[in-house]
């Protein structure tokens, strides 16, 4: 049986990821699912890591993301693709690198040690990051409860912002980066048609 | 104000190690703890940890261990060390070396950089082995539900065993290594003697 196609979503909050995750998993029949917290386990690590108000340092964060997704990765996300379903993940190991490498200053080279130990050989076949300026974003939020990365300063979010682009160019070849502030269906066009190329088997 | 002393005790379980920490933490007024577990979040992580039944890879169990110590070092260790009072750990960092690098097979070069993440520069002045061999370890054990770790084979506890032995040797002056099948007294005049040594102000 062949392996199944592994697409992750990546964005600033307010980026429009999670619309066009859930758009291309309807369309191939993929698995949908987010991080972090889509296990059992991770739903409670999901709150704590959202929770403003518990004391964490940017290490707890960075090692707690990890360990939820060593979880998803194991039982998630890698046993569907050994079956060959195709698996769209809205977040994924680029998150923690730009949030807790880029964001808050976690040493860089640790994270990458780490999230390899997390993540394996189970890489995604395309990364496709939707890039919107930190104020375009902050603008689509209208949320009066904060979560821990929402209640950042813009300065955090342009630091993180500038994480995702760094990385897509050091992979260039893995990851499509669009420019979000474009109309939805232009965004949906530009990403079907980079999808459509991959291995569909 | 002095920053407090920082011990920690390690061995397999049943190795006679949270008798000698309590009993030094006693005689010092040091504040005790242990890991996994020892902080609001932890005792959900630690209970994860430690259910056999619960599907979870080596890397993720490594992981899980590491944002608990990371949280730890940070909410519990570090701030009664700044604030001058002494603390002794009932296992720390090299449980995590042993039991899932040595133990389970997960690469130790990535668990050492995640370590340095979890605990940055809170490194205990001095950490207590007590070594006894696994069949009396295996004997002195009389539970009939065994968790996560005791329900390991032989084969995977003497790698543990193995394991601490390894990094001691590899850190020779920051650790005690003891026969732990020796009569609990000897044991605790050896600590004693040891510890007494270390710079209490």
């Amino acid at each position: 049986m062949s392996r199944g196609v592994f697409i992750a979503f990546e964005g600033i909050d307010a980026s429009g990821k999670s619309t066009q995750a859930r758009r291309v998993a309807s369309k191939y029949g993929a698995l949908l699912t987010f991080e972090p917290g889509d296990t059992p386990m991770g739903a409670q690590l999901r709150t704590w890591l959202l929770d403003a108000t518990l004391l964490m340092t940017s290490q707890s964060e960075a090692l707690l993301m990890l360990a939820d997704r060593a979880q998803h990765v194991a039982t998630v996300i890698e046993p569907a693709l050994v079956a060959g379903r195709s698996v769209v993940t809205d977040r994924f190991a680029a998150s923690t690198l730009a949030y807790q490498g880029y964001g808050r200053g976690v040493d860089l080279g640790g994270l990458i040690a780490a999230t390899n130990m997390a993540v394996g050989s189970c890489i995604p076949d395309l990364t496709i990051l939707l890039d919107v300026p930190t104020d375009v974003a902050a603008a689509r939020r209208a949320s009066n409860n904060a979560d821990r990365f929402e209640s950042e300063s813009q300065d955090f979010h342009d630091r993180v912002r500038e994480g995702f682009l760094s990385l897509a160019s050091m992979n260039a070849e893995l990851w499509l980066v669009l420019d979000g502030t474009q109309d939805e269906d232009v965004i949906a066009g530009l990403i079907d048609e980079r999808v459509a190329a991959l291995d569909w088997f």
